[in-house]
């Protein structure tokens, strides 16, 4: 492993450390204003379905794309915890009986069996209206930059983007997608909230359209290496690496990229994408070296 | 019937037809900026859970509170239909089979059986999520308002409400909760969501925090006296009546506070209910006739 590379991880891993200490906190409060009560079963849920590892790289994307542009580290830090949250609301609902059907996610069991069905299906729904409240509670930015995280994150993971991508996921196993299809699949179920990272963290910054609409460009481009990555991964890693059962999508036939083209393919696009997304951080200068190094780990990264 | 009432249905019916009208709008729209795609078969599990008819009732009070108190009545219905959006997403996932397991509502096929159980998830994830985007949106209130709005519907309908509330009667089919249990379950199952209408049409309005906090209150009164009303007309009413399974409460054996404390004790009370919540609307004059009448109107209606 490079040298750059350890270091990258050595960052990521700490801002994982601090992003859980939020989500921790978040997660174990008592009762806020307006709420009637907390019941202690469904908050142990949420509090299970966050507190699982993983490595964060969400909220890292949106801690470090606010700290380039000048945010503030507190207020990024919250918004990247209700991203996190969201992240982990899709994933106990896509592991339930009537969707992947998937027993353990990073060697643990589960939401639903860990607890039981319902519980799983409310703690998801709970965790996803708690990123609003989050956002909507954050001091440090200013109402209007709040108001338009609120929409880019409601369009990032609803029906036209995350929860519509794992409805064309779901489809796409009982008919398979042509080229295209793939592409707006991925798009949706991983692009969205990646590029949703990048543009955080520019509204947390209070930046300029013109950073907003190059960090989002940036996001959309580490989001597709991102899919990319976990796609050769799938087909390559073993289950112990990665925590979950591989070979999966190809298992059942789901089209990926690196089926209909190949890993050579595959390989060579994975460079492009990660040569265009660092193209669109030069502006940035030496600034942006963390979030080229973000670049290049997604792409390079073994789980 | 008497008059009053009468007036009161056709008032509260043609506001029925106003919201739905908003809500067919939103439902069938295109794409919208930073949306990647809308797969039709989710949203047309939306517009089924949502268009199936219901008195729309929640919207009715953010509309004609707002209307009381000098708000801007399009951008009341936009958040009465972004509120109505978290109350049909919240039937759909109340009756997933493994929730409450229901096959009818309001005589059609719930969301589970007229689509998929996976869809129907979705379909209720993509409702919550939309109903942040749509208040996020919304024209004619500012962006104060926004997040003021906001953030009282996530309260009112996550972990410390709405969502919690769902939790608590599920726990109550295994163990029925005492009196304060089932005061507390009404007031996040139910209560939540009633109160936050009302308080919402006063945010839409730019009320002072005297005004918010009056229509809060009042929100928790109609609250109280809706869910009462419920629990007798549950044991009083017939399915047909109902368009869904009644005596079902009862029949699991969850503890309801009519069951409790009998008939001429729920009847008496409902009447405390709706005279307590009048007191509030006396500083309003006749300005709060109509609000008067829906209170009235919760505790008398049939079905």
């Amino acid at each position: 492993m490079n040298a750059h590379l350890k270091t990258f991880e050595s960052r990521l891993a700490a801002n994982a450390r601090e992003i859980e200490g939020v989500l921790d906190a978040l997660l174990s409060q008592q009762v806020l204003d307006d709420e009637i009560a907390r019941p202690e079963n469904l908050r142990s849920a949420m509090h299970y379905a966050v507190l699982n590892g993983g490595k964060r790289l969400r909220p890292f994307l949106v801690v470090e794309t606010a700290t380039m542009l000048g945010g503030d580290r507190d207020a990024a830090l919250r918004i990247g915890a209700a991203l996190e949250c969201v992240h982990c609301y899709s994933l106990v609902h896509d592991d339930l009986p009537a969707m992947d059907d998937d027993d353990l996610r990073r060697g643990k069991p589960t939401v639903h069996i860990a607890y039981d069905e319902a519980t799983a299906i409310l703690a998801g729904d709970s965790l996803l209206t708690y990123a609003f409240d989050i956002i909507a509670s954050t001091s440090g930015i200013d109402e209007t930059s709040k108001v338009a995280l609120i929409l880019a994150l409601s369009r990032a993971s609803g029906l036209g983007g995350m929860a519509g991508g794992q409805a064309l996921d779901l489809a796409a196993e009982k008919r398979a997608p042509d080229e295209q299809g793939i592409v707006m699949l991925q798009a949706m179920k991983t692009g969205a909230l990646i590029r949703f990272a990048c543009e955080a963290g520019a509204i947390v910054a209070g930046s300029t359209a013109e950073d907003r609409a190059a960090l989002r460009r940036f996001g959309e481009r580490i989001g597709l290496a991102f899919q990319l990555a976990d796609d050769i991964l799938d087909l390559t890693a073993d289950s112990a690496t990665m925590g979950k059962t591989t070979g999966k999508d190809a298992g059942r036939g789901k089209g990926t990229l690196v089926g209909l083209h190949g890993m050579a393919w595959a390989e060579a696009t994975l460079s492009t994408h990660v040569n265009e997304a660092e193209a669109l951080l030069q502006p940035y200068g030496e600034r942006a070296a963390v979030l080229v190094e973000a670049a290049r780990f997604i792409a390079e990264r073994k789980s």
